[in-house]
């Protein structure tokens, strides 16, 4: 028996989507910027793509860009709007618990010139609508928020933010990185007022080296991150990742048939796992009620996430200390720090995430292996 | 019967790199940033291709960077460099033959400040050295210039010019965009001088969406494109595409395996191939005599290329009219202009390209079509 529960890392690719894949690869490999029928068949499976995700986020087809993944996704957005807009202001609004595709990028914009808000946020992970509305200004060009966080599955109130942004500053872009949202949790891109949205293919079973940027028709005029031969209207250039479109395509749409069911199922799941977990003397469950059911964080105090990760692998249960992006680097998490956890309680923090194919036999093997190992970590700690 | 001749637009995933890409999409799917088994699985995917890339190109394995293809190879060092070197100078060297990937940021560049010049060529497609020689001044800060051109196949003297650059301005960066000769055409980084090589997967039966920067040490300063979660070393962040990679490692390695008898074999070939254009009336080969075997770029006189196209498609047989990335443009050629091409003669020019696969069949093949349809093409036109 093995749990893979690090799906916010990433996923197992499909079969269905590699097959899609596999059919391009050697049989529809053309180019579609060449002019010839093998350009034109591989360009069907783009404008098939195009045509999915426009459905999917009730948006015009020009709406939708192909990007490399989620950080070109996040870099594009923001690097092009400081461009676009930089005669117009320089003031940017995000908030302190940004996965890094987004907070490196802004810090970037900083050390030129821009000046950064970073909205704080509260113990349950969320930023408070009141504070953006104090923070907007006249030159605030772009605003910057996450729908899920990645570390603790905490679900901003990205719609009333986007009305704000709306009423108090109509010409501010607003980019929603949705990359542990996307393909999970729906998301209204025109009530939101969102101008970007960035998506992942990874994360949601389809390949890595995929992603998406929604772009509104009023931000499509920014510079192109990705300068050359044109492709994509001139807003990505680089050859057109057919077999990874396709394969995106097919990943999404298979979710979609039945997002609603697998939230459902995913939410009772996570229900009797923290339920379960709780039982676990000295655990403490992350984040408050708005929460993405995909994500749990769990602290276990005497217990360093580390060690309690290899003692899980070596069970075949697979989870992720803080988030995996980050976990090569030495510094604590960004996220927990924020929610004002200490350094001693981030450092005794595991990251469970899932995917609409989890089961509760993976969760009961997880719980077993917890129950098995975690009194023993203590006991030796103790020693 | 039919006969893929635009290899240098894309090519056909080979078997055995779709094979270690579906081992990745559904049994090694980890994310190599995850601290437990699944993501070391992964990694070692990476370390294995980085161990293939630095021993075929002689550098350290620090020096490889991937990428999502060429464009963001060629795009991260130009864009790279000038932010890196902006204090230093700002005068920057190409060609007047580049591709899009290489001239539009360079364009991007010349909008915001920084002094361009674009080497000529002559008649053959090749710049002189003593005009690089010329251009060269304490504030150049990079020389770009292709190795193989994508539309004529002109072989630039790589070597000469980094050496040129290497004794006259030594602190000056020299990227090469290589994407059209590498796995094709030996290229030796070091006795060339060499800071930035661009590579892209697609061209030489690897998957579309990867490609790789080779950074010099000295080169590895410059800020990164994609900014976010630090992986590889920091210099190009997002979750590293695993199967993408391990198939471009594949790719390579099958084609090293035997670059020298591909070479040969191909060069044979071309010159079976254009002695036998040559017999149609009033056609011409373009280019002189170094050119990468790889490519043919023939004019027919009296023959639009999108009509030659057209005929050729419907037997089966691609080709390109121009260079595919930018064939959905309507605006001419570049380098057929830059070599003295009117209008005219530049729209009745098409370009055949070939892969280490292509067959004497497949060549006889597009020959028997070719005398079929020329003659007719020119009657028609006639009436």
């Amino acid at each position: 028996m093995h749990a893979y529960l690090d799906n916010s890392a990433t996923t197992k690719v499909a079969p269905e989507v590699v097959e899609i894949m596999n059919k391009v690869f050697l049989e529809d490999y053309g180019n579609p910027s060449s002019l010839h029928k093998m350009g034109f068949e591989a360009e069907k499976y783009v404008n098939e793509a195009i045509d999915t995700f426009s459905k999917i986020l009730k948006c015009n087809k020009k709406n939708i860009v192909f990007t490399s993944g989620g950080t070109e996704s996040n870099n594009t957005a923001i690097i092009g709007t400081a461009l676009f807009k930089e005669s117009r202001g320089k003031h940017i609004i995000t908030t302190e618990i940004e996965h890094p595709a987004v907070s490196e990028p802004v810090s970037f914009l900083e050390k030129r010139g821009w000046e950064i808000d970073r909205l704080s946020v509260n113990s349950e992970g969320l930023v408070d609508p009141e504070e953006l509305k104090e923070k907007l200004r006249p030159d605030t060009v772009l605003v910057s928020i996450m729908h899920v966080n990645n570390e603790i599955g905490a679900v901003e109130p990205i719609e009333e933010l986007g009305n704000i942004i709306k009423d108090k500053a109509p010409e501010c872009f607003f980019h929603v990185d949705d990359i542990q949202g996307f393909g999970k949790l729906k998301m209204d891109i025109k009530r939101s007022n969102i101008d970007f949205l960035s998506a992942s293919a990874h994360k949601i079973h389809g390949p890595k080296g995929v992603g998406l940027l929604f772009v509104s028709d009023r931000a499509s005029h920014i510079p192109p991150m990705m300068m050359g031969g044109g492709q994509q209207s001139g807003m990505r250039s680089g050859t057109v990742n057919v077999p990874g479109i396709a394969g995106f395509a097919e990943a999404v749409k298979c979710l979609y048939e039945n997002i609603d069911g697998s939230f459902d199922k995913i939410k009772d799941l996570r229900d009797f796992f923290t339920g379960e977990l709780l039982k676990i003397p000295d655990t403490r469950i992350n984040g408050g009620e708005n929460v993405s059911p995909y994500i749990v964080s769990l602290s276990v105090k005497g217990v360093r996430s580390e060690v309690l990760l290899h003692a899980l692998e070596d069970k075949g249960v697979y989870v992720s200390a803080g988030s995996a992006c980050s976990s090569h680097k030495k510094h604590g998490s960004v996220t927990l720090k924020a929610i004002g956890f200490t350094d001693k309680e981030a450092e005794e923090t595991v990251r469970f995430s899932f995917s609409c194919h989890t089961t509760k036999e993976e969760l009961e093997y997880a719980l077993e292996c917890l129950n098995e190992i975690v009194p023993g970590l203590r006991r030796f700690k103790r020693r």
